[in-house]
């Protein structure tokens, strides 16, 4: 039977997992593809150090040996950060080897750079395994969904935040209490930034956004919230007003141009994201023909990731050893362009305000909603403590961004009214 | 732009479906593949019929003037019905052309013959379509999900029977009340049997098992029940007890043999499944390495299933334009076999015995329940009227299809019990 080598990059949790799985499942890729997958070589920092699942006699110092083998057409790498990540990925797509990354992080500086020069080399740049880990939604967007346009796109696409979320809801836990099961728990990083402030995600939901419009969006130009300062107090509020809190991560196509979003949402219990626990990910995509579909499942880890790696050798193994001159998966150059602007995004609103116990308050808060044209749904404050500030929930109807804020910054300004105040967007369905 | 030619054999709901979603997003195959599809000829009983989005002067009578055009490389089989439809296939695989179809009941007798065919022709027969409508399902099975063994398969895959449970349990609507409303609402045809006894569930997932496992199962050979017997009561007391009722549609691999089988089942409110509400679908996958992931979306209907043939178009317009010499979707012939008897199958079970009010009755079903081997996990019991049946409700821990199935003709035999007394299966997650 015919053999194709590969060229793994890093050997930590993915790359181990993926040679795991080559081991266990080789055979489902022979039957399939008539094609054995051999692991040729495993490029590493420190060949010397002591590993689990450590096949003998392939792993290599640093990445030049595999870049420069003739017979390794595919380099997988998984070494993570960005600079050694970017110099493997442009050096073997230079060389003309086809790449499959997990890195989303890389993808999200560089990748329309490096789709480019994929494009220009004749190879393929693979990037399953870069959003929500296992779950398939690049090959779902980009083949499944081939006949449609995509009009909305939502994701709980970082676990961390939505484990935290999950804690904090199901069990009235605070944020720090959450966040530091999370990391005992292994689902949050010791500097948990990244995560709880939403940069992860929108990184994902911009490479998302890109290939479902054709249009490149950097994450650095992205609307993007955090949930570090969701109190207990909104949790149980949301919840009993029928609302889950979830990190949405969101691109739609606006007027002719990508809105993408990331902020901690209040969705109604009936929502399919709402029901999405845990470390979980999951992805609704709205588009004209097809309607609406979720996709959920584990969107990190070893194992999972290591899935949709696989899946991408299955793609190229295909187009190499079967002699597919395929574009396919050549992405189309990516049309530059500006993001829809936040601020004339419309949403319904739930505002926390924290308040004073003193006559006028009522009047400030609702006079300047309706200044700025924001109507009022309803209504709800419970006195604890008369000596102390009381919270404020309104839920509004439907306005844009601008008027929120705008709204925002005239209340808190008043005096008796807290600059803790907040407001939280509510997707309906 | 090279221009690739495709036959539609059908114009009904999909078929036209199909042709505005050509229409409307033919833009989006060209940028991608670059290439044009062009709808050459529509094949139909009667041309001269009145149709909405009839394009003029394509219609030909039959589809042998398709079969025999040599300009068409691909024809999509939408008439539905398995006579005509499998000369239509035949013919064409015969004709060495592509195949693409959306009929289960086709594929679930013939399948296995026309996949062979397909593959002694070196043409490709896809069937994205035959599956949940619109859900990938089959690609992510086969494609995405290819570096993983597929434990288990848990759908919802028939909407009509959702969606008369979802009325059933939300709104405590009869089964024959919830019929209607379906009927009326056309999610149930006016003769619902396929759907409500479970057949039509039973063919997709012995599509999907038969892919997921590489041996052809035989939905003839199913275990297969439906919802017809579900009465009220028994929905809100498995509500009271936390479950909701959903059709199941299962396939296991169990000690070398796949385990299919379709029956109304109790999933606890957190399992991912109880959350599909109404007409849609949804299939939850469990793998050695991705885990569980699940896939939800519109199981049935002109737009939602145009959308997953277009999937298969775009596959296929990429083998053929872009020469790839793949035999990815030609399936590997199947491997002949038994299925796993279901007898021997576990599960936990809901009892509904229906019974007089006289003295032995519980000492007859706890004491045949004890001499099958099965344990009682709780009892519920209330009297409405004394001089009535009452309904006593049985939960019980993992016991075989077998015990249960003795226990069961055993009490049912005794004086004072209802042969109207039932059992379902309990499925955990």
């Amino acid at each position: 039977m015919e053999r194709v080598k590969i060229g793994l990059v890093g050997f930590g949790t993915v790359g181990s997992s993926l040679y795991q799985l080559l081991e266990a499942n080789g055979q489902r890729f022979a039957r399939r593809l008539g094609v054995r997958i051999e692991v040729a070589k495993i490029g590493v920092k420190d060949t010397k150090k002591k590993r689990p699942f450590a096949p003998p006699g392939r792993f290599v110092q640093g990445y030049s040996e595999i870049i420069a083998d003739a017979e390794i057409p595919i380099v997988v790498e998984l070494v993570g950060g960005v600079d050694v990540a970017h110099d493997v990925i442009r050096s073997a797509l230079l060389a003309r080897k086809h790449v499959i990354t997990a890195n989303k992080a890389l993808l999200s500086l560089y990748g329309n750079e490096l789709f480019r020069l994929a494009r220009r080399q004749g190879v393929e740049l693979k990037f399953e395994a870069s959003v929500c880990g296992g779950i398939p939604i690049i090959k779902v967007i980009r083949e499944s969904l081939l006949g449609n346009r995509i009009k909305r796109i939502l994701g709980i696409v970082n676990g961390t935040t939505n484990y935290i979320l999950t804690r904090m809801s199901e069990e009235a836990k605070s944020f720090q209490e959450a966040l530091r099961e999370a990391q005992s728990q292994g689902f949050a990083e010791t500097d948990p930034t990244l995560d709880v402030e939403g940069i992860d995600a929108s990184q994902k939901i911009s490479l998302l956004a890109s290939i479902a419009f054709g249009q490149w969006v950097d994450y650095r130009q992205v609307l993007s919230e955090g949930i570090s300062g969701i109190t207990e107090k909104e949790i149980q509020f949301a919840k009993f007003a029928g609302f889950t809190f979830k990190l949405i991560a969101a691109a739609e196509w606006l007027d002719g141009r990508p809105a993408v979003t990331v902020f901690p949402a209040l969705l109604p219990q009936e929502h399919p994201l709402a029901a999405i626990r845990g470390e979980n990910n999951a992805v609704y995509v709205d588009t004209d023909f097809l309607g609406t579909s979720v996709y959920a499942g584990k969107g990190a880890g070893g194992p999972p990731t290591a899935s949709a790696v696989a899946s991408d050798v299955g793609d190229l193994v295909q187009h190499i050893v079967l002699g597919s001159k395929s574009n396919r998966d050549k992405l189309e150059p990516f049309l530059q362009g500006e993001l829809y602007p936040h601020q004339e995004i419309s949403y319904r609103y739930f505002f926390h305000f924290i308040t004073a116990n003193r006559p006028g308050i009522w009047a400030t808060v609702t006079g300047r909603l309706a200044e700025n044209g924001i109507n009022i749904e309803s209504v709800h404050q419970k006195w604890e403590d008369k000596s102390k500030p009381s919270d404020l929930y309104i839920l509004v109807d439907p306005a844009k961004e601008r008027q929120a804020g705008k709204a925002m910054r005239e209340i808190t300004a008043a005096e008796g009214i807290s600059d803790r105040s907040v407001f939280y967007r509510i997707l309906l369905l």
